[in-house]
């Protein structure tokens, strides 16, 4: 059942840390991401993405083609979630300039669509013929629910529906295939399934909800499906294996499912749109199974950053416990999507670990992601970058030491733009009583039950969070699990029920003041010993940033650092180093470089301090040595 | 200049723990790879070995070609190699049976050659018109370097010589292609430079030293030459990259480089003939470049236990310090091309180091490689392996956890066949004055320059060496660097003058007895904070041998185990375990397992004992946990 939901578009207005993002979004990503979608960025790798709208309405209007289709099979997308950020980024920051851009790309896309309401570049400018005949290659299903998202987050926006209206009609024209003409398949790239949902909660279209219903319950139903495909077709986009229904995750029906497995990206897209379908028809047992799904995530499955998919071997999921820092995959997408998958599990159930995780996945590896000037992307964000290793050594080839620009496949930047954009959704949720606080987030919200907030905090720097709430009925406060201690004050008086399931609940009517601090005590964090590659090492913490070593602060050298985990910890405000931080100085004994490879004399040990700087802020200083996971002394 | 050269055939006669050894390859291994050859042994893949050549026999008299080829490109050389390890094997066990066989085999060869002197079962069966067009891939000069090997050890052991005559007409043939044809190109996978200076060395026939001379000097002369090859035909073995100079060792003129890269088998038998080649010529230039690269090797990329070649992918060296142990490749018969190369360097020049690494790697990685019964083998040796991720995760599929048995790939056991049934030839060396004690090697030893040695040691095992010699002239005797301390005594006296090199010189005259006393402490080694994947881990040796902690000494679980290195390690004798070992007792904390994959309390850590056992009888007890590296408690 939909305990609770996210808060509508436009609910928050962002201040602080969040509208610092918000604002970089606004000014620098979506109008650089403008530039290359329509080839015009410098330095950037050609994109072609608004040519291939243009070249398929052409090919639909019988006229010459143009130079036909380019890039990706999954170029259109780069549109759809561009125009999703854009309607967010709208939202919090109104820009004329801005919307009359996205209102004649929307031109552009309802030009390409076919008449019977198909819409995708790559079938239609090549071969209309092929039209779903590779779903386990072609992301045709990706890439509409990819514009489905997009329609949805305009349409509430601006109040404009000529893309809703076309996408509505490209539901149609899928639900025609799949419900009707009896297609049997199911996505290769799940992600039209959480995009129906929404799409239904939206518009109230059944078809939406049918449709949804369909793939996720028929998903893993049939196993050999992908095989009898590709048997049937002589043409492969990049010759995946059909037989393997790990990595589809379709090996299994969908709520019998048990572990993660599998491109992540997919993997996290699959289990979202399951959450929203368990939570909106109350089906208890996918449910389950999402829970299932979140624990070998989260349990087994996930760095400390909040990054999945530890292997570049297909994007993928490995084995429990294989979570090696240095070659790390840890796309920027799977995080996105993991938050997505938390954020619909808290609609099922509110439980403070699945806020937990939102909050470690944002902070650490989704802003890790983009350069602090929003202007460089990493695409894979390893624990660990040595020089001389990283990037070069044949297993570390895709663990780059600085971020570049723009990727062939850039499907990581635009999708750290539309969730920063709509980062308010994730932040706060509603039921008819209650306004839930899942992160905490400066700025105002106002709840579809009347209630407004106004919270105050220089969170993820100041642990003192100030809510001043007008209205009647319930304030749902999450109380971290990292925060050992916590004060809570409402009016002025100490407020110490136990959390439930990580929630302080707190009545309120009339104007409240809710006072929340929480512990600001950087601390030292261990693994499993289950985790071969982090045995014996220990990562530093505070509050929900992750911090690492590099080389620029600590004489250039951090391999040969060691934690000392029986001292105190200090604190350092750096206000002005990079855009303003917080740095941890950490006891530790640097190790003696002898020259030579073994050694049998116990190396010499000096008493220093070491320096980290919160993990999201590496690698803007040039390239230099960085570890998250650091052995430890004692 | 060559300064000492290995001992001849039938110099040395094993006793104690080489002898054990050396029984094993004759009673089984040798009678095993017999059985594989002929396709007769059960469970093995088909081979296919002898039957390649008595069908390329066939083809060439013009008969019915049976079933053709079956294999890999280099299939011929299993057979030589077995009977290179025969040849050894006969002259250390005499054994009529195995003669005949040998003798049979030969036959069959030499009815393959063809009338021009071409001897290669893949070409003669598949496409005569293809004969060199494909040096990069298909292995025709390494084939022939092994079958040169094979005729000379055969020839030497036995006096019979229709091998090495269809060897001398087969180099007449490989001359006439590359030194009067004018082929211009140099061989894909080295092997045959080191096989001439062998064949050179046996018959003084010049063309085996002018086609080494050439080879060596060719290589990377002309960086464009593979690109051309590929260029210029239309078939590949195995789509290697004809541009990637750094993995074919073809980038840079062989007396100019200084980087060790690329198939790291490949890199060690070219150094190998390289070596060969300065100490038979005085090449000092080229002996310079055999410096660079041995340290290139051993003091930057090679494992604890003597492996190298750390990456899987194309079996290569990585980058400098990449040494990861749970990903390792570190092939077998790369570590036994590493003790070729130190062989062939300490002809060069008498140093310690070389007789140091030719030990770490033969009582580590190459003893490693086979099974205690010798009935299965490692053709990968990983410095751990932890069941569940150790062979299933994607980047970790091929470290087993568990010796396979026969591979279609076969190179590996028949070369530490060869190896140990020729193991006097590491340990001993001769000069015309001095008999080299390279290895400390039980058994009797005959030089060229009539002295006479018998050596009395339990090494590994025990540390305590008695020479007892006859003759005049001096003894060279290895003070290994591992021993931190040693006791010398010549006839009953304290003999003490510093080492050279690493070696102390004996003048003898008459009966002497010499008694070498090492150091037989277990010690902790570090490696180089270089190396990211070992900071803050120690290793336990003693004496040249590389311990390793596995699950069945340990609770099953070795991850949770940190060692204390500030307190002494206890000797534990076990005759019955594993042949008779050597246990080491380690002080130690074992970590509390919590269940959560992180956590901020501290782990709770008990004290406890880690017991170790060497390396190389890793995995003969059902599988478990290994590791060779263990975090340190302090």
């Amino acid at each position: 059942m939909r305990i609770q939901k996210q808060i509508s578009m436009g609910a928050y207005r962002s201040d602080g840390f969040i509208e610092k993002y918000q604002r970089l979004v606004s000014s620098t990503v979506i109008p650089y991401q403008y530039e290359v979608l329509n080839d015009r960025a410098e330095g950037a790798e050609k994109s072609h993405v608004v040519q291939n709208f243009i070249n398929a309405g052409r090919v639909l209007r019988g006229e010459d083609p143009g130079d036909g289709f380019y890039g990706m099979v999954f170029q259109d997308s780069d549109a759809a979630k561009w125009i999703e950020a854009a309607a967010y980024s709208l939202n919090n920051f109104p820009d004329p300039e801005l919307e009359k851009q996205v209102d004649e790309l929307v031109a552009v896309i309802a030009a390409a669509q076919d008449k019977d309401g198909y819409l995708d570049t790559y079938f239609t400018i090549k071969d209309k013929d092929k039209r779903w005949t590779n779903l386990l290659e072609a992301h045709e299903l990706y890439c509409a629910g990819h514009m489905i998202e997009a329609a949805c987050a305009y349409y509430e926006s601006s109040g404009k529906r000529e893309l809703l209206d076309v996408m509505l009609r490209n539901v149609s024209h899928i639900y025609k295939v799949f419900m009707e003409d009896g297609h049997g398949g199911f996505p290769g790239h799940p992600e039209i399934e959480l995009a129906l949902m929404k799409m239904y909660r939206l518009t109230g279209e059944k078809k939406c909800l049918e449709l949804a219903e369909y793939f996720i319950n028929t998903r893993g139903c049939d196993a050999g499906y992908y095989k009898r495909e590709r048997a049937s077709r002589d043409w492969t986009v990049w010759g995946n294996n059909a037989d393997d229904n790990d990595y589809q995750q379709s090996g299994v029906p969908l709520r019998k499912a048990v572990n993660a497995t599998g491109h992540a990206v997919r993997a996290v897209y699959l289990y979202t749109g399951m959450a929203d379908l368990a939570a909106e028809t109350g089906d208890a047992e996918l449910y389950e199974a999402g829970k299932r799904l979140w624990d070998s995530i989260t349990e087994r499955q996930m760095y400390i950053t909040g990054g999945i998919g530890s292997t570049v071997h297909g994007e993928a999921f490995s084995v429990d416990y294989d979570l090696p820092p240095d070659t790390a995959y840890a796309e920027t997408c799977a995080s996105i999507g993991l938050i997505f998958f938390a954020s619909r599990m808290l609609e099922n159930e509110v439980k403070g670990e699945y806020a937990d995780v939102m909050e470690q996945a944002f902070y650490n590896t989704v802003l890790a992601g983009m350069q602090l000037d929003g202007k460089r992307f990493f695409y894979v964000n390893p624990l660990e970058v040595i020089p001389g290793i990283s990037g070069k050594a044949p297993t570390h080839r895709h663990d780059l030491t600085q971020r570049p620009g723009w990727y062939a496949c850039a499907c990581c930047p635009p999708n750290a733009a539309r969730l920063i954009s709509s980062f308010g959704k994730y932040a706060y949720g509603e039921s008819p009583d209650t306004l839930y606080c899942h992160l905490y987030a400066a700025g105002k919200v106002r709840s579809g039950n009347g209630m407004e907030l106004e919270c105050e905090t220089e969170y993820p720097y100041g642990f003192t969070v100030r809510y001043k709430v007008s209205g009647n009925g319930n304030i749902a406060l999450r109380i971290p699990a990292w925060s050992e201690r916590y004060d809570l004050t409402v009016n002025g008086e100490k407020y110490s029920p136990a959390p439930v399931n990580g929630y302080v609940h707190i009545p309120v009517t009339g104007n409240s003041e809710i006072i929340l601090v929480l512990d600001d005590t950087p601390r030292f964090v261990y693994a499993s010993p289950a985790v071969p590659r982090l045995t014996g090492y220990a990562a530093v913490c505070r509050g929900p940033l992750v911090y690492c070593f590099e080389g620029i602060d600590n004489d250039g050298d951090v391999l040969s650092l060691k934690l000392d985990t029986g001292a105190g910890l200090s604190v350092h405000d750096e206000p002005d180093l990079l855009g303003g931080t917080v740095k941890i100085g950490v006891p530790a004994v640097r190790t003696a470089r002898t020259g030579s490879l073994y050694t049998s004399e116990k190396p010499h040990e000096t008493p220093c301090t070491a320096y980290a700087v919160p993990y999201y802020t590496w690698g803007n200083r040039g390239e230099n040595q960085m570890r998250v996971w650091l052995p430890t002394a004692r």
